[in-house]
């Protein structure tokens, strides 16, 4: 099982401390160690790192540490390999063009049985999750040649996540930059920090950070990720078939399918 | 006007001496301050590094510098922006993914009345280089839905060349990770480097590096650049229309359309 790393804020926000604590579980507090990618937008652009080497031996990974990138919206991932082989080829986050819109995925679970159709968007890798980006793509393609609001798209996501469940376990997380949409199969938290701010520990290294000297009254983040990654705050564990929208750190939509 | 660097090699190697020498022109020794890209592909895998900086005050060109990354094929450029304003979503190289590959592109000059049919590939920004990226990709899923040798490619691949160099300058580097491709329109430089190697100095930095230390005898390695990166040997200037495919270091088919 791999491990999941998501932000949503409506100020560009640097996800260093998060990114820190999920960073330790890529072979040194957990057994993800064949690689990690994360995904930054910046504005209509996308900012990509990816490593196939565990986390915390990666160069890459420590110039991202140190580097502050701010970004409104973020996909991170670290991967414990089971379909598809340790490469770089196979490292989440996945990203398409579709609709003039760089749109990122990242995937934690198993399908068994999934050979979706040959179309338009194909794999590079040979990862399941790759796969179902694609076919996802494909069928909101199919259905929506032009852009629509993630409301409109939102039965659609929901159909093609809901099916992919029945396949195994797919917990996931799908953005275009302007939203960011989540789907619990059967392991995904979310915290959403907001004024008044106070400090945070993190679980899988000694880090503490308080973000009240690092936010404005007025900033909103919310953080998703497969399990907590602080242990002295209240995270929302999601259920079985529940799924989130976000944008700029607010929830706009939520619901739990069958 | 940008800057090109292209590399195409027999065995994995690492750009660091060219990249060094370009990253210098990006605010130092030239004016192209507006970013910079480096794309490396590793197997099928594409690592895509990009600011939209100068290239010579970047942290992530540093990191890029000192992570000696090797690869059998590598595209980058260095910006100073005449279409779309300076945003990472418009620096180069841009990606898109056909046949199940990893496209990469990179574009020196300025195209006039560009206005391309929309269809399947859009581009995320402003720039008419990667409006011309996603026309390329676009006629070329158009005649070639499946995948098909770069030799089949070829007469499609320079019409389409040859119609953007009518509305502009049109100089460009593009691989799929199997091959490099390169169209000269007015600025193009290139060099073969094979046993017996010699040392090699930059003309924009003082670094010399001897070749004959970091490779084995049967080592062979073609950059490409808008314009020769040392000043002690002896380059291919490239002519107007001449173009050039690569494999593994060599050239497989080379010519020049009127």
């Amino acid at each position: 099982m791999c491990e999941l790393l998501g932000m949503s804020a409506n100020v560009p926000t640097d996800i260093h401390f998060s990114f820190t604590g999920l960073m330790q579980r890529g072979g040194r507090t957990g057994p993800h160690k064949d690689g990690w990618g994360i995904a930054f937008y910046e504005g209509r652009g996308l900012r990509l790192f990816q490593d196939p080497v565990a986390s915390c031996e990666s160069e890459v990974a420590k110039m991202v540490q140190h580097y502050l990138i701010k970004s409104n919206v973020v996909i991170g991932h670290i991967r414990h390999a089971n379909v598809g082989k340790v490469a770089l080829v196979n490292t989440h986050p996945f990203v398409r063009e579709l609709w003039g819109q760089h749109w990122c995925f990242a995937h934690n679970g198993q399908l068994a049985d999934f050979e979706p159709a040959r179309s338009f968007y194909r794999p590079v890798g040979d990862t399941d999750s790759e796969a179902a980006f694609c076919d996802l793509l494909n069928r909101i393609r199919s259905d929506f040649p032009e852009r629509v609001a993630a409301e409109d798209l939102l039965p659609h996501l929901l159909d093609a996540c809901s099916t992919y469940r029945a396949k195994g376990v797919f917990n996931c997380l799908l953005s275009n930059g302007e939203w960011l949409f989540s789907f619990c199969s059967t392991k995904l938290a979310q915290i959403t920090r907001r004024a008044p701010f106070g400090p945070a520990q993190l679980k899988d290294a000694e880090l503490t950070v308080d973000f009240t000297a690092e936010t404005t009254p007025n900033d909103v983040v919310t953080v998703l990720a497969t399990e907590p990654l602080t242990d002295n705050e209240q995270w929302d564990i999601h259920q079985s078939g529940e799924w989130t929208l976000w944008r700029l750190g607010e929830c706009v939509a939520r619901g739990q399918v069958a």
